[in-house]
């Protein structure tokens, strides 16, 4: 069942360990059947030597139950879970440990728009969400922990905004597939790291023109792309809400 | 004697180089049989290319006296041994410079639970030992630095707690087995650079809230956890010492 | 046609991966062929695993048409082409975003020179274009960008000052031949780490002196040159616009 | 002629590569053979991948001519041979841009013994010389390089401090065999950048207490030392200049 997804998801959470952003078994990629109403993930705490596709974890989207595999999913699906219920564009999602995006989410800092680097991905800024309430962590912490970042996306595109810090814990990525989600982490790293490096040679420096931002942005993106050798379908213009300081 | 242990501790010693974590000849990490009474340690000054089970070194837990091999033992085998003394439920330790940890411990800083990167492992900070006085330094100077180190960890679960960073010198960390030990030596460097990422991103950034560490601490630890394919074995509830700054 | 060309380009463009300075399928290559009016360069948004010669895209001087491939040539192609336009001594172009001299671009600093490392490429700072007007913007953005790069440029010889920080995007670099630029992009990002980290170490640090400047450029270039196994052909002494802090 | 010392020496340059320390072809490292006044060193702006023993160039020390070599020495050549001129126990010599220490050179700092990780090879601060004044520079340069840096050690036991830092240049280190000499740079690096760390954590740390740096140095060198399988031959005691704020 699914095992071009189980394949797909196996190869996902790979990429992330080549691509430098997990240590020992942190990290998970998901990718989703909206057809079958079924979410595909990495089991929880195996360590990523041995990840075959047989061993992803199939999970029912209505209620979390696993359908098949005899492992356990990883302990954040039901984050997953919500971000695949609020955002219907999004075939697949990543959740990583990686260094520079996990600063500013320990930071708690939304990582402002500061280069053309960033605006190819991000039209503005990377939001980080709100700390969780006591009463949210303690019940349903994972579950809470999607809400809240359903909640910082109101207002946006999530494939204008395909990513947020999780104040105090982490990034979480997403795109129309696993592979884009990934790919999606990379860049974030980058540009947290880049914007880091950036502030250290100019405290206070603020975010790059709009009609940059704009520029690069819609070169890549929507019906007027001229990036890459066939222009990717368009994106809904998304909202214009301000990067707020946090 | 001991083959098994030898192994253990020589694949471990050699862990740490490809974690990245020791340079040269530096770093050692250590196993105890505690039936036996018998600690195995890695020769001192010897390159890591040469390291084979074999030419590990046995030392009585009694006295320090070297019970097989041909080889001096590592400089540190005194620290490792008082540490075993004090804390029963340890199978391993280690002993690096790896940089960030090395650099908290230099400026003399305990480390501060930031995030649930670092309370996945560390219940709390990881503290930083006092500085030894002068004579402490010019007699049974390595015994002295495992005496400030269980000094530090009064009050605190060796386990909840997997390692301190010893004042301008650098980390320890232990556990159950001697693998979880470099396992520990792996997270510490990682938090520490995430620490020190996330400060300069907010200068004075304080520790998390308390609720989301317990959160992320006791879903990895005790018998609520739910993290990975079975639930460790539980480690004892352990002290609520305050964070003390340095 | 022009086979041995694309061979040295496409080389150029893994050289840029191999060298660490790129990431996905960022960054592009070039180089010239002044007597058929011919700029052979990257094509748009290829995976760099999936270049050859073959898919090197031949684009004309005069009107920035494609000559031959059957690809797209790279998003920044009218830069490039603006660039052989103003710098008949140049031979070939690189641009990429790698970490730390966009991070300088992003700050719009001027990259001054520090010590002999940078003074051994580039005599003088990296120079930081202005930001482009919102109409240069928004009006052919890619041949703007090489015109304000020409404009920073005025009254450098561009052999002694082989690249610039484009402002809130990234470098540019340039050479005799294609290779030459690959080599100065890999200097330039290791001297905007080198002066980042010592402005860390000292904020404030001014320009090393003029002497010691000269006398480490004028070593490697120049009639003069002593370095190296043949001195390399003079480039014209160049002006001496003083570093102007943006 | 000196087929052994050809051979070391080419291997020193090559561990160079392999630790990190040099870009391009920037770095040299030279032994000397003091019976027959002879020093070997490597070429000038050869590619490492090109350097074999038989490539290395033979320098006179009498008075810095060629006496075997078809290639032109090191551009640093000089440097090394005012060295070995001054410090009779050094037996090679090894100059890199390695980033941190460079970055140290840069900001004209002395690099403190923050930790046991620097006390264990420079028994005090690693020196940064004064600066060249213009009549250096202009004439003899690389002459004077090597004379202010054996100014700056007066009163030093080289071996017991094996490297300085020439400022807006880089470093130099030495030791008793150019292997020795190569390690010094592989751990200046390391301690350069571990400084750096400690001090963004806390600026305006002072140095080390002065018991504990004795303590390791001495552990490690001269009659007392207890580390590795062999006790090293016994360093002079060195003086104990003050470490002076540049």
């Amino acid at each position: 069942m699914l095992n071009e997804l189980k394949r797909e998801v196996c190869q996902a959470n790979l990429e992330l360990v080549k691509a430098g952003l997990v240590l020992l078994t942190w990290g998970n990629a998901s990718g989703i059947d909206r057809e079958r109403g079924l979410m595909v993930i990495k089991p929880s705490g195996v360590p990523y030597s041995e990840l075959t596709p047989a061993r992803m974890v199939v999970v029912a989207m209505a209620d979390g139950a696993v359908v098949e595999g005899r492992l356990r999913p990883s302990s954040d699906a039901p984050t997953h879970r919500v971000l695949y219920g609020a955002f219907p564009q999004v075939g697949g999602v990543v959740h990583t440990h990686s260094l520079h995006a996990t600063a500013w989410a320990q930071a708690r800092r939304d990582l402002p728009a500061l280069g053309t680097t960033h605006a190819d991905t991000w039209h503005e800024a990377v939001p980080c969400t709100r700390a969780l309430k006591p009463a949210e962590i303690r019940t349903d912490y994972e579950l809470n922990t999607g809400r809240v970042i359903v909640e910082r996306l109101a207002g946006l595109d999530p494939l204008g905004c395909p990513g947020v810090l999780v104040a105090s814990h982490g990034p979480f990525t997403w795109g129309r597939s696993v592979a884009d989600a990934v790919e999606h982490s990379i860049v974030l790293e980058f540009v947290a790291q880049l914007a880091t490096e950036s502030l250290r040679l100019r405290p206070g420096l603020s975010a790059m023109p709009a009609v940059l931002r704009d520029q690069h942005f819609f070169r890549k993106h929507g019906p007027g792309a001229t990036y890459g050798q066939t222009a990717p379908p368009p994106p809904k213009r998304h909202g214009r809400q301000p990067n707020r300081p946090s």
